[in-house]
């Protein structure tokens, strides 16, 4: 990193808190004020994320509310609750005002509904307030949830040079420019132009001379995750919203999109773990316990399945207690396999690569569980001969046993997300510790059914 | 979706599919050529990578190079290189020659060493070779291996009227403007400034004073991740690249940023879920084997560990046979357990909010395991007294080993990455299949050790 820039360089240390801690606890808002100016906004918020409540609104306070609008944007969402929590509806409405109507509106969202009203009737500007009461109408896993209301506007009618001037005054409002939108005397989105193509035309071209007609738009009430994928797909920084009868409403930009795709990784990251509620390493105990036992429940509830199934078979353990040690090495190759056959599966749904090729993908995992767990069988057999001193029927017992729980794994791995995805359940649940414990059961039954079979107690 | 804008709501059906396979099969170009026109060229590349080589290179040779070179880029990565093998080098430098040159380096890197030199010398445009040559030489993993030398840049002497002029010409060659590039007589990075600031800028004013010289840049061998992180914390849709004097090289934008960021939560939750090397569904089953086979073979060791441990404790299956239906419940759960928290912490380690925390974070795991354990051990305490008849002290040596095991996988599901990033490992294999593993193996030795001191055996 060079010098110049030193806000990329950018590393929360625990001098720089501390020095941030006793400029607030000296109340020196003189010097607190000039150091804080040379950080950027997020940096801010990251500082602001490690102090403690008092202090954080004391420097929320103290800095002027442009500021302090795009800090809250970045702050832990747990700590925006805490922090908005002890501002006044005043107070909120004042960093609303600064926001971009996106943003303003999910922070009023995030609000408590009593307060929500109080923020929004002391917002002054009656056109934010009008647009952010409409923003607020539209659930937040839509287009219309994620759509910013700022955008840079053309009637197809106008002339280059006309247009340049009109836009001079929109442009101030909008902070990236992204495309121009072309609409028809009735609001209808009829094409886009880009400020490049404005800037190399000649000036008393028409607009709809240049205006590129094919322009891409979404759906008002099209799913949050449909337009995540048409933008990362058809590589676009910006796409319009549009109402039922085409009129423009709004735009998304990229960069709320990448917020989205983090997030929904992160969900999906956790999911997979058996976390669920999109919590962070710092959240609190009880929330971690909500997020974390349900999952240990699951598992706990097929690991006395498992007992009642040894249970079950307790004549083969008197007559064949080798058996018995191998169950961990049974149990944990099922629940690999089938947390490795449902991620692939759950991914490929995600990028839409797997549709209706259900039969071909299971014939595949077959194949491949074959291949897999003729490979361990053969590994296992030396081992449990030579190490373990097992019989020729054991042996024959483990291995039968192995590739079975393997092939099945991978069945199952396979086919439950399809299924949940065909039912319209996210499928990501079902990786992790739900198809673990699954398959730790089932294991362990064919285990125990294949050695009766082989073995015939 | 809206009928207009049809490329949206694009969709793969097999009707389309078995369309494009006849007029390929028919070889009737111009119906193909027809039909296909009215495809986005990320759509055509989805219908390429369903049909089979000799179709999707018949198609490939069919178009235009400058439609070709984007499918290209969009093809699955196995296709692409199937699909280069079959084009000659001059015809893989034509569709480079339509590239932007991130994309073009991108792929001619793709290539086999040999061929790379023959596309190269087959490119005709100096200059685009000259800047292929010089991005080659970085690593894929650094800025300059994300950055394209496609940019706006203006000196910061001119004035607004001089500059719309002169950048005219530059844009054409620019696909997205995003931000322009002040420089100085070294061709130092100075400042920058938006169109949307030129087109409301007086045109007799100097750059100078229209600039923003407050400008992000990244070092050319700055780390990938590092950017994208930078990128997506400050909202940055475009990043200038800087050597180590302040010269400008490039930028980067954040369609590849999505890119980046797609693939790495794609490699993390495959490495979560024990698959290594970024594969997908439709990938072989010599690859797939490759990816899955090695975290098998840790679990099935794990497996043969915790045989040997049972085995060692083969006097308390006979007084205690009790004891043993309980294994998958313990080795469930401590799997269960480490994976949550190595996940958490994984996260929480690529978002850089645990810096130096580790014994807060290992006593808030200690806390967080007590209360998850103290839960699990209650009920199971009822089922085990209750179903199966376990003794007053069979019970409790249950419920203590429960209850320290969960402890234990938290502690270690927290370590091991920490301690992994510490050495500058990715953290990311330090979950699933690896984490289980150790778990299950310890939580039945300490199992086993709670019930030798309990019952004595």
């Amino acid at each position: 990193m060079s010098e110049e820039n030193e806000n990329i360089g950018f590393e929360l240390t625990d001098e720089l808190l501390e020095q941030v801690r006793q400029l607030v606890e000296e109340q020196n808002d003189k010097e607190l004020q000039k150091f804080l100016e040379e950080f950027h906004y997020a940096d801010i918020a990251e500082i602001l994320d490690d102090l403690n409540l008092e202090e954080a609104i004391y420097v929320i306070k103290l800095l002027d509310s442009e500021t302090t609008a795009d800090i809250l944007m970045e702050l832990d969402e747990d700590n925006r609750e805490k922090v908005l929590r002890n501002l006044s509806a005043k107070e909120i409405a004042e960093e609303v005002e600064e926001l971009d109507t996106d943003d303003a509106a999910d922070i009023i969202a995030e609000l408590p509904e009593e307060r929500r009203h109080e923020v929004i009737s002391n917002i002054i500007d009656e056109e934010h307030k009008a647009i952010i009461k409409e923003l607020l109408l539209y659930d937040e896993d839509t287009a219309g949830g994620l759509m910013a209301k700022e955008l840079v506007k053309v009637y197809e009618t106008w002339t280059v040079a006309g247009c340049m001037r009109r836009i001079r005054g929109q442009a101030k409002d909008v902070t990236r420019v992204h495309s121009i939108y072309v609409v028809d005397k009735n609001e209808r989105l009829i094409g886009r132009l880009s400020l490049k193509d404005l800037i190399t035309a000649k000036s008393e071209q028409k607009i709809a001379e240049i205006s590129n007609s094919n322009v891409d738009s979404v759906n008002v009430h099209d799913e949050a995750e449909d337009v995540v994928r048409i933008m990362q797909k058809y590589d676009l920084e910006a796409i319009p919203v549009v109402d039922d009868d085409q009129v423009l409403l709004g735009r998304i930009t990229i960069d709320d999109i990448v917020d989205v795709m983090k997030e929904e990784a992160e969900k999906d990251y956790q999911l997979a773990a058996g976390i669920t509620g999109d919590v962070e390493a710092d959240d609190t105990i009880w929330r971690l316990t909500k997020a974390r036992l349900p999952w240990l429940l699951i598992g706990m509830f097929g690991g006395i399945g498992a007992a009642s199934i040894i249970n079950g078979f307790s004549g083969a353990f008197q007559k064949f207690p080798i058996l018995l040690i191998f169950i961990p090495l049974i149990q944990a190759t099922a629940g690999n396999v089938g947390v490795q056959s449902s991620a692939i599966v759950v991914q490929g749904l995600a990028n839409d690569t797997i549709d209706g090729k259900i039969f071909s993908r299971l014939f595949k995992e077959f194949i491949l569980a074959l291949v897999n767990g003729l490979a361990i069988s053969i590994i296992v057999l030396g081992i449990s001969h030579f190490i373990f001193h097992t019989s020729y029927f054991e042996s024959l017992t483990i291995c039968v046993a192995l590739v079975t729980v393997i092939i099945m794994a991978a069945i199952i791995g396979t086919f439950i997300p399809i299924f949940l995805d065909k039912r319209g359940v996210d499928a990501a649940v079902a990786t992790g510790p739900f198809i673990t414990t699954s398959n730790d059961v089932f294991g362990i039954f064919i285990y125990f059914l294949i050695a009766k079979m082989i073995l015939g107690f």
